[in-house]
């Protein structure tokens, strides 16, 4: 059986990684692409890339272009996209790859996003203890933010193997642009970003903390205190998050590589490279894939983890593709690149 | 049936991508992947990106390790193809990403290359006029130069319709560094490229000159001459090639537009952009797609094209493989995505 | 004697790069600093990398403020600094880093910006034969263009010496982004530009056409024309201009090498390299310099020129800067800085 | 009075930044150059961005060459620049780019470096707290490490301030390619290295740890335990450094403000940006300025300190100037440019 598809938001980056990853996946056919402003006009003018979907006319973003898919992509701004799900069918699969259902705790979501918790669906990132359940025949599902994506995948074998302190994770991320979307503001040229780096939402205010935060405590059994901290590298994609937490007394290297080695060892996407070998974002780029590899820093007490995914695909498109596929009954790698596009 | 391939120089750039579209290829096992200096490793640590073959162990370069496949793709330094080559079976179907057997003159090659002429194979370029009936069951392909690729492509559809004038055709082309190769030389470091650009094989002397006239002529059935300047851009991938050549007395900007159109019509990789649509080499990032434009300049009397492709993708491991399928009688787009991955 | 220097367009890429070279030049004492929307707020969050200027405020772009300087730099969008200038003192000297007064034809100025003609200036380069008399003592500059800089640098000395035929000059050349200024357009974003390259203002249209034909023509003593191709690159700065024009019968290449050896042996910015060492735009980044090669293609009856300068300091800034030097009776040097940053 | 300075390890990175800096100090007249492979050779072809030595020869770096100048600068390969210093004179300054003096420690220094430690010289850091009167008519000059140079002025004024815990400092810093040098490593490739980013010498093992708690150590009175991770980023120039600690009880983001404010407020170079304003290393770049930023996450309950430098200037060679104008007794400002090359 095929499922039929509508992509919201696809004149954006998001939107068009959902495309580019659904065209050749072999259940689905694509139906209504929609955008805001620039319904009308043909996606080929928009997204130059997706060359077999160049004719195909953007309608406007309304609930009724959406009805009637199987399944529904929403790729929107914040805010929008709760209003819209909460329109559709509910044996409609609407997979959000926006923020308003990640969160569980109303009262972060409004301290950080400032407007009503939509509610919370089921989270996006099968390789979390219990989540991959919660995925299947699930009818709502809440694509994880990118940073989160890696952030959680890098720390949680070690917190749910309660190998870590919870209070002190510090987290230092670098993402490609692309992450930051489409629209054309000052700070996101070209000319302001290539050849250098620069750092934003510093000292707790960025929005993928409680997210992380969220996630970690989930595998903890108790609240994780997260310092994270993002940055603006010159490339288009790509995320390399280097977390850290302290290990607890008694832990040693052996046991933490264990804990990562055991907590992914069935799983498609999520690779702990072999000993000496660390990640490269290149590695993964335009896959689904996560690479991964930790240190144990006796020294300083606390193991560093270094996990490269591809913002827009495992970060966003590929891993709502992946919950999709789940939730569906399908093979979880439907659809799914697993080499990295390099170099 | 599947075929199993074989592939060498699998430690290097066109190696690496030609396993990259093979592991995705559904009529083809990948035999044995065979390296020079890197015999021995694991092919992982060398191609981190190609995950679902990581474990795989490199064999040498020798004759005994590529029999008994049913294709052999050779990516090797200059000089070195030819010689195993000539010691395959003949019914093996032989691909070579090097110059070798590009060349019909062999005073051509000489002049260019230094060294006694290895022959001539049928030219893995499909779209010219001509040359998809010699891929069919071809034993032995030539991979044509990534320069040459874009080249060809832009201008010999004016060319074979009569339209341009022969004798002063003008080419500059911008190239990622992946062009240049994997060996370790002090021009190509990051620190080096990144930030700037220059040029190189300027004033006739770069290698792909020959071939590109050499496939010019034969549209134009007259000699042309080509003035060719390479230069490198901060970018892994991709060359946007921008071609001109002077029009013939009497045509129109609109004669220009039909014969590119109608040359390419029923291509499935090489793509007329709509009118006002310029060729954006991150629009055919790690894909066989080719973008086109063109404009005439009255003014000045010739026409410009704009070509962008990916080097290693349509420019080399593409375009083999391409050329592949056409040797083996299957559908020539099998195992080619047509989307490229942007931003 | 100390000059008093006003600059406007303060916030955007040409108007910073004047104030990055004032602020070190001895002989100038920076007075106004100002822009069109951003009047008010201070330097140092709109130029961050203008340190010692960082508490200086904005005002408006007004004649009012613009006048009791000796030296006032116009760094504004096409059309806004004729007006202003024609309200500034004759005795102001004002350099205009916009293109309202470089053409000498009216017609061309119609043809290509649409507007009335504004006037002409003395030409901003003094290079260029007989130049840098009509810049001594002049009131009003006109900067030339980026890619006019770096096309009439490479071809003048060969047009100047009579070895060149002027009908059919072909000149593709690759830009920084910087060189498409400030404003937040979706083609200047970074996940546009990084990783990739494309052509625009194909087909004579691009602006610089007039103006490079202007100068050749100046130079040659009869029409010349050209095709000229500029090519967004990945990069922030930089201009790496390929210029070919076909060489009359019976020049050779040292005849040429001659020509342009001579034409550059005393000049202090532009720099013809040894044999076999071509220009990189990294060599002469935030710098005033221009790196020069030329080869002679005799199988293609062309030269090829290949020119390296930094778009915002010789292309605009430095440029300017080095007029006023003239102008003002200085050392021609002053203030500019030789050394290219790199890498 | 013009003090004459050599310059060994020319043809080099760090060798290069203090001949582009040199070359426009006015007390300085620069004597040999020198080199190790490069011998013999001119720097034109090596350096070409120094235009005005493009005709100086290289010599070797030898004792005789390096005699007879007032400064020496050594730009070597670690171990390389012990032996040659002990052999010039005593009132000789020598300052050296390498590790070999920067360690007071000996066990640390062949715990990280593997060989005999060669000595303790002042340390070329003079913002850190005592350590401009150790390089007043200082003789022997060691430069510090890039990453240490951010790192120590990130997090030095909260520690000599006594508001942070000294036992768990991470710092995460990301660095462009010319850290790592000239020399051609495959990893170091434009193709590697172009739209990704990396982790390296994680775990402690990197040899910036034992410098950084070194300077951390000294500044807080006690053993400050750092956990470092290094990261590559695509870019040639500029360190990023997100240094963060973990804040004592009672003390509020005020006091931590004032702490950072007090410490820079007469340093030259060292900049506290308004609040909001957050580092970029483009702002900072060819230019011995440093960008600093810091917020309290009270959640957390650390400070992270964002700190912007240019690897190659404030990080190695403008910093060594800077010193070395302190020893010699010039204004300590002397040849540096204050203004970032941007964009």
């Amino acid at each position: 059986m095929t499922y039929s598809v509508a992509v919201s938001g696809a004149s954006g980056y998001a939107g068009g990684e959902v495309l580019r990853l659904l065209s050749s996946h072999p259940e689905v056919s694509i139906g209504a692409i929609t955008a805001h402003s620039n319904a009308g006009g043909k996606l080929g003018g928009l997204q130059p890339h997706l060359h077999t979907l160049a004719d195909r006319v953007l309608v406007e973003t309304t609930v009724e272009n959406l009805l009637g898919h199987d399944v529904v992509f929403l790729a929107l701004p914040h805010g929008a996209s709760a209003e819209i799900a909460a329109q559709l069918p509910k044996d409609t699969l609407v997979i959000d790859a926006g923020a308003d259902h990640r969160l569980e705790d109303p009262l972060a979501w409004e301290k950080f996003y400032g407007s009503a918790h939509a509610g919370t669906w089921p989270y996006g990132l099968p390789e979390l203890p219990g989540h991959r359940e919660r995925l299947r025949k699930a009818k709502r599902i809440a694509v994880p933010g990118c940073y989160p994506t890696s952030s959680l995948l890098a720390l949680t074998p070690g917190f749910a193997a309660g190998l870590l302190e919870a209070d002190d994770v510090v987290i230092v991320a670098a993402s490609g642009t692309s992450g930051a979307g489409k629209s054309a503001k000052p700070h996101l040229l070209g000319s302001e970003v290539m050849g250098g780096m620069s750092p934003y939402g510093v000292g707790g205010s960025h929005r993928h903390t409680p997210e992380i935060e969220q996630g970690l405590s989930a595998a903890a059994g108790e609240q994780v205190k997260v310092s994270f901290t993002p940055t603006l590298a010159p490339m288009s994609r790509g995320i390399l998050a280097t977390a850290t937490a302290r290990v607890k007394p008694g832990v040693d290297g052996e046991r933490l590589r264990v804990a990562w080695a055991e907590a992914y060892a069935d799983e498609p996407f999520v690779h702990l490279l072999p000993e000496e070998q660390w990640p490269h974002t290149k590695a993964v780029q335009g896959s689904n894939h996560v690479a991964l590899q930790l240190a144990f820093d006796e020294h300083a007490g606390r193991v560093i983890v270094s996990c490269a995914i591809d913002n827009l695909a495992k970060g966003t498109a590929g891993g709502a593709i992946q919950s999709m596929n789940i939730a569906l009954g399908l093979e979880e790698t439907t659809g799914l690149s697993h080499q990295g596009v390099a170099p």
